[in-house]
Order: structure tokens, then C-alpha cells, then sequence
């Protein structure tokens, strides 16, 4: 129980006392619910894994993005975790491939640079014209993308390497930005 | 009566119920409060006015952003409103001045370029190196920098006309960023 228990506490937002109401649950289950329950997981791990390449979640290795042949694979966008994925393809507007860093640096909880996917990033660089720093705008965030950029200079120093543009959200008015938000908007000003 | 409720129909947010509710909280009031509410919006015009230059509210004309020693006179942002300037100054990264349009281009609410402080804006542009469009990045804000943007072209061929930045907002992670949002933060990548 306490094994099951702590096997718990490891899934993201579930704390001592949801884990175990979590085992109490599996505990009262037919052995049936249980053993479905186990080979769901079991199932989902053999069909699902990480790309050796971009580190995406996918069912094919190396995942779709990554032998596409439609994509521009010289261009590389880094990203926190494969949800960011889906909203970069929302726009539509993207056509090169991603790398996954599987979590921002955040010293406070114990994740440095060795945590992160960083290692298969480095060796992508050699076939790639420019890197993408899709991190959020958050401290942790910039903090990443301070990081990447430094290493990725390190190791092609010419490479370009941008970063997404902070500033107003589409749609809203500049009455509700904050100072850093428009001070970072009148910063990256462009040309009309 | 009817004439006072008409007055207060125009003020902005106030419906035709709220007017008649604030007339007749002026009909019950005494005798002194009404005076003093009626010498409190004389006294008001009296003392601020628009700046003859700039279009913001002042009590000096000029205004003291039109005749700062300190703030440089050949930077020029445009603003929907004189509120806006605050959200600006705020970020204390600004040293430039500004330009009130009172409003943004909106057909269906009977806005159009003749309503907003254009002509004014158009005196300005020989001393003026570079004008910065800083309306929202709403559908009627776009479509006043889209227009401007044409005017000020027309007016003076070589100035250099910028758009502050439509990207994520500073501390916002990427996973609530709309389509349209993340796209501009796409498109508006800067070189780090």
C-alpha cells in the first residue's frame, strides 16, 4: 500500500492525501478495474515514447515531425514541454521541427541544466541554420532561454538564435499590460 | 430634465437608465451639492485643457512632455488615449513624446479619421526621426496604426514608422496563448 501510495505522490498534482485516497480507491476496486487500470499504464508505455531525436512524445521513433520531409528540419524550435507543441501548430505558421526540453531550469525545485534535454539538442546544431527559443516569458522561462543561448553560442558560434517576442497579447489593450509587458513591447518595436 | 439626462447619456458607460437614476439623484440632492457639482466640472475645463501640441490632458499648453528639456523630441509615440501614456511611462524605459488620438478608427460606432486628432499629428512630422504606433493590438487598433501608417507614409516617405510588439505577455506561460498571440510572437522573434 505505502509503495502504491508513494508511486502516487509522484504524478504531477497529487499530494499525500490525493495519493492516498488514490490507493484506497484501487484497494476497494474489482480485481478486474485494478488489473485494467495497470495494464492501461503498461499499454500506454509500449505505445507511446519519447523521440531519440526532439524528445516529442510519439508512437513511431523517430516521431513524425522528424522524417517529415514537408518540414524544414533547419529550423529548430525549442520548447518546455509537447503540450507547447500544439499551440505553436495551432498558428499554422511554422514549418521547421521542434526539441523538447521536458521542463524549465528552476533551481528552487531541484532541476538543472543536467535534468533538462539539452544533451540530444547540441548534437542536432551541426544540420541547423536557426534555434528558436520558445520558452514562456517567465522567469524560469528566460532563465532557460539565457541558458540555451549561451551553450548553443558555445558550441556553433554563428548560429542564429531568436527568441519569441514578448509583448501585448493579440486582441488586448495596452490599458490592461503590465509594465514589463509593455516595456518589453516598445523594446521590439518593428518597422511597418 | 430630459435635457439633463441627455447630457449624461453622454458620458461614457452611461446608459439611458443610469442617466435617468444620476438625474434624478441631482433633483433630490440639495441645493449646494448641485452647485458644487455643476462648479466642480466648470472648474475642471477651467483649469485642464488638451494640449494644443500632444492632444493629452494638461493644465499648461504646451504640456510638460512637449516642452521637456530632457525627453527627446524626435521620437513621437501615438496613443488611443491620454490613460495610455501612464501605461508607458510606467515602464520608465520611454524618453520620448507623445501624440493623443482620442479614439480609434471604429465605422460601426461612427468613428472615423476625422474624429481622431490626425491633423495635428501631421504638423509634427518634420521634426519628428521615428513615430511609434502604439495603439492596442485590437481589430479598430490595428486598423488605426494601418491607417496611419499610410497617412504618415504619405506625408513624409522615408520616416520610420514602428509597431510596438504583439507577442506573450511578460510572466505568461505559452500553454494560454492564443492562436493569433502566438503567431505574432512567432512572426516578431528577435536575435538574441
Amino acid at each position: 500500500m505505502s509503495r502504491l501510495i508513494d508511486e502516487l505522490k509522484k504524478l504531477p498534482g497529487v499530494g499525500a492525501k490525493s495519493a492516498q485516497r488514490l490507493a484506497f480507491h484501487v484497494l476497494r476496486a474489482s480485481d478486474a478495474d485494478a488489473r485494467g487500470l495497470a495494464e492501461a499504464i503498461l499499454t500506454l508505455r509500449q505505445r507511446l515514447t519519447l523521440c531519440s531525436i526532439c524528445n516529442n512524445i510519439t508512437d513511431v521513433d523517430p516521431c513524425s515531425f522528424c522524417t517529415s520531409a514537408v518540414r524544414d528540419q533547419h529550423l529548430l524550435c525549442v520548447v518546455e514541454e509537447p503540450t507547447n507543441i500544439a499551440t505553436i501548430e495551432k498558428t499554422r505558421g511554422y514549418a521547421g521541427v521542434y526539441h523538447v526540453l521536458h521542463g524549465t531550469l528552476s533551481p528552487v525545485n531541484g532541476v538543472g541544466p543536467e535534468q533538462l534535454r539539452i544533451a540530444n539538442l547540441l548534437t542536432r546544431l551541426p544540420v541547423v541554420d536557426e534555434v528558436i527559443l520558445a520558452m514562456s516569458p517567465t522567469t524560469e522561462g528566460e532563465a532557460t532561454a539565457g541558458f540555451l543561448a549561451g551553450e548553443l553560442r558555445r558550441v556553433r558560434p554563428a548560429l542564429r538564435i531568436t527568441r519569441i517576442a514578448t509583448g501585448v497579447p493579440a486582441g488586448s489593450d495596452i490599458e490592461y499590460a503590465d509594465e514589463v509587458t509593455m516595456s518589453r513591447a516598445m523594446d521590439g518595436r518593428r518597422e511597418v
